[in-house]
């Protein structure tokens, strides 16, 4: 299956490295017999941290998919927590495109009742908010919380992000919640949610397995997202834009 | 303010006599002093009939509305039913950028206990159906209908449209509806909306009309999407992207 | 159109002065071509700051409905934030007779995520709770908070109230909000919105905007409530009362 | 404790003789010890088959739940399946006031799933279903059906509204419903009720009972509506009507 | 009626004693001519603080369920608050069976907008939430709290237990809840729900009397709950368990 | 990991081999690596087909649950897809115990929007719909259908049974649904998925995959459900019973 990084990420600061890196956290977690590749694209933002970044990232999801599906990758997982594109991606595909969001939602659903995100920036709060509503998840959610990190400085800054999501956790404990989820990719890979969950004892949803096991699950069971939810479009996209 | 189609309109079959059209018609049901401009955008699907092609139209409004803006529009009406990139746009500008397909929602919403809307093709229903949701307005949904009707052929099959949207809305009220919305701007454009709303005698909201007159009542009151709930980005979007 | 005041304010504290005022203000707002007039009638309440005054208020409309309408004007606009005997009042006219509270209400949902009311005393706090859930927008609504100043005291206390409203959306944003709404028609007419909206950095819904531009729009757009969700009395109310 | 119809019932086509045979109903279905006594209103409709009718019987529900309690009556069932006015007599009283509607739809909610009302006139269906809504009770109504027999015609057409009853029961079990409430309190003076549950083996509510052991439960366990939800007015309100 | 312990009480700790004192307690307000018993049953919990206790409770009340009904009475009260297995006993008799913590809800959905729930110890807190959204009930829960007084310390520290519920309800008003359920059906019991009401001035709900009532009210109105939602089980039950 | 059938099905009519079948049926599903056991139990119902049998069946799981945990499994997949005991026994373990009945909505709830289940007899069809309401998951379930087999009946009528899978399905899909759950582990062990969603087109979740692939990724991502949402019992549960 294909981790599909819907920006330039290896001619960003963090460089190819960073796709090897998150290649190696794939497959040291993928079920035996699971190859995982890491794919970045070359448009797209550098960092998706609103709304509008999010809606930049898709064109380029749009375009690799179907190639992603013709080169014979058995699925796709969307690589940002805010699921940019789901909908899209799905009707150009046959095969599993996973969302992080909507997955690790589902996931903290089932291991409480109410679940807070605990995420980078103020400025996705909002659009977490309205993610979480688009997939009829509204009722399992406490709340959005950020720790003030971007996204390009999350792993020059960890000690801070660990003791800030700390914070953050016990506060939306306090609050009502009963599991967490980190809202974001890059956080996720930091690999500091099984230490969170055990400081502060409530499931924490680390969005890259999330989305890694329900790719898992989906291409096991020879599962995919519905054509009656997510049809093939009657036109041919590359015909549709002129 | 300006209508904005997310595509190459003026380069496709309907050509730029149906830019001068739709302005014409806009400027008839403007209130007086409103002045608008209709405008297409060089890339971009040359119709929107799917998830996919609505997130193709986005990239092209997220360039163009900070343009507008910065040319002194006071508003953006985003040309598409489906509301693509709605909260990306205001993300990136200060004035009000109105989604024709929430604006149709709330007005209906307001003028009977349950609407219907009726669209093109079956591929766009389940998108509808999604858009609702994440506007959280699923609990005045009823239903959506297609008549079948491709967006480019609507012109030209105008009396089979009128005769399939008196059926289908017949259907919906049947089961339960009380007022329609037409979820389509094409459709808004033919200019149905009236005829049918007397042959049906419930009201039927033409998304063109109800998204222009949300755009005149935040300039006359001075009101624009919440800074809080469409945060400007951090990062600039044309550094953003690489 | 008529914004219409449903107890015997020309003969309270405030004035006939104060119709006047109001028309006034009314008409800057308007649009070009529209006309408007106050009316208020000789019976209710002198105020209504509870769910009993609320009710007290509706035979008034119910009866001056049918005249206004005889007399050709265009729209109604009911006087009262509580949007007091709307559904009867669309049922006994066929022009648009418009809800100040579920104008706002609909206008703020647009704008923001979720918003906040701030009224006028504590008394009408539940009945404000109550009415947005029978309008459906109970998941829209984060609090209704009071600034305990009573109608009839609002314009003698102008700085005060102004005061308090300030502070009332701090605490509403800091609970989440990201949009107010103004809960009292007399509120709307001190014409703080504005300077409330600009302190805030979000959006403040002033009513008597909000269901002037409504008005506006259904006159506008030749819409109407829907005649299924509020038919016509089959006995005539001047039989029905003995 | 008191049955209030909020108009002449004495004085028209039912007459007098209507209240006696409804004070005897309600004292043969209530407990050892409770007394009850019927009264009507000399202003008020004649019949309560709309929005604008259920307004109308307010102010006399309004004036005379204060002069009840004074009187020492123990609580007050509104003679109406709509509820006409309960927030507002909740208000002005320290006594129960019960609602029919409410008490048939929380008693249903309590026997099956989801209920359907069975009610008299298509035209009280819409309003059925917003009552319902305001009660935060939308999630347990399946659908309200008519059966084309108005309010005054029930006594006369007792045979043909029996059967239209069992008829819609049948249709409601179909689409869904698992329990059924008579929407109206003549339908429920009928005494039609136990009859149709054993025919159609559902639970079917009769809110003239359901409203007199609600309003039996409040007085021998000593509550009543909440003061915070329902707080007296700060005017009196023969000082706030002119 | 019969008031059913799904465990050992009379050979627990509280002692047969205690058995009387309840069937005292109910006697004393139930309506004229209602006989209570109170009944346990040799296998079952001490007492109930989770979901599992609730879980093992279930059998007895399977077991005895169908033989209360042969004696011939008239309807069971499922003596826990948590309401275990009140599907499964509705399925195996045809008599009323009342769960405290429905009746209690539904009951205080009727005297305001959102109840909080005051219960016994922190492990309750999430079964009852469960418990209120498995109802359907949700949408009137304001929070659940706890006095961290175990169900069989109750009576021992009676005053303690009616100073904490005082500050639990009074920050449970602070937190926007209207109305009180007391969440155990030995705090119920305790006979304190009325001194709290007066305390506090909101409704107080004793779950022992909710139930109490509306078993009166159904036993009264010859209701049970639906055979449509609660069918007989095709197997016999003691067949079904080798 | 452990299959953990709720009652004495290697000694009723399916015999042991039937265990044996079924753990090589998980076995063959399995991730390379995870190792399944089938364990059924000597007490508790023979097949479950009511609310009542549910409950019936967790005693036995309240009591496995913790054994199997002390002798080393890693997680416990609860062998009926009500889910009967889930809340208990994830109260009285700290490894993950999986529901297939909340696994499998969750999973249709990503693959679609709305999703129908289908079951075995028409006597659990309200069971299914209350534990959709339980798991908060309402607002994703179109219907639930029976196709009138018994459980015990499933494997020789397997033909008549895919038949009316068939036909049902298709039903469904008329009324909405864009992806189907079977509702019921013997007919998961069917292994009908497959082909019924090669015939409808739409993805059929088999609770028995649904529910091994969760257990699989909470083992993988050393998750559990939240101590917060399910608290160890204060009291040891084999003290709680006397």
């Amino acid at each position: 299956m294909t981790y599909f990084i819907p920006g330039p990420m290896s001619r960003g600061p963090l460089g190819g490295g960073e796709l090897e890196r998150r290649r190696g956290y794939l497959e040291r977690h993928a079920a035996p017999g699971t190859s995982v590749s890491v794919r970045d694209w070359h448009r797209g933002p550098a960092s998706i941290e609103s709304s509008a970044e999010e809606y930049l990232s898709v064109p380029g999801l749009l375009e690799a998919a179907p190639l992603l599906e013709a080169e014979g990758t058995g699925a796709i997982i969307v690589g940002c927590f805010g699921d940019p594109g789901l909908s899209g991606a799905r009707e150009v595909t046959a095969i599993p495109v996973v969302g992080p969001g909507q997955a690790s939602a589902h996931l903290a659903a089932q291991l409480g009742s109410r679940f807070a995100v605990l995420t980078v920036v103020d400025e996705v709060v909002p659009a977490i908010r309205r993610q979480m509503r688009g997939h009829g998840l509204d009722g399992f959610l406490s709340e959005v919380l950020a720790v003030d990190v971007p996204v390009l400085e999350l792993r020059g800054r960890r000690d801070e992000v660990v003791d800030e999501l700390e914070l953050a956790g016990r506060r939306a404990l306090r609050n009502g919640a009963d599991a967490l989820v980190l809202g974001c990719m890059t956080m996720g890979f930091l690999d500091v949610a099984r230490d969170l969950q055990e400081q502060l004892e409530i499931p924490v949803v680390n969005p890259v397995l999330a989305s890694l096991k329900l790719a898992e699950t989906l291409v096991a069971t020879g599962m995919a997202p519905s054509a009656a939810a997510y049809p093939t479009p009657r036109k041919r996209l590359d015909a549709a834009t002129v």
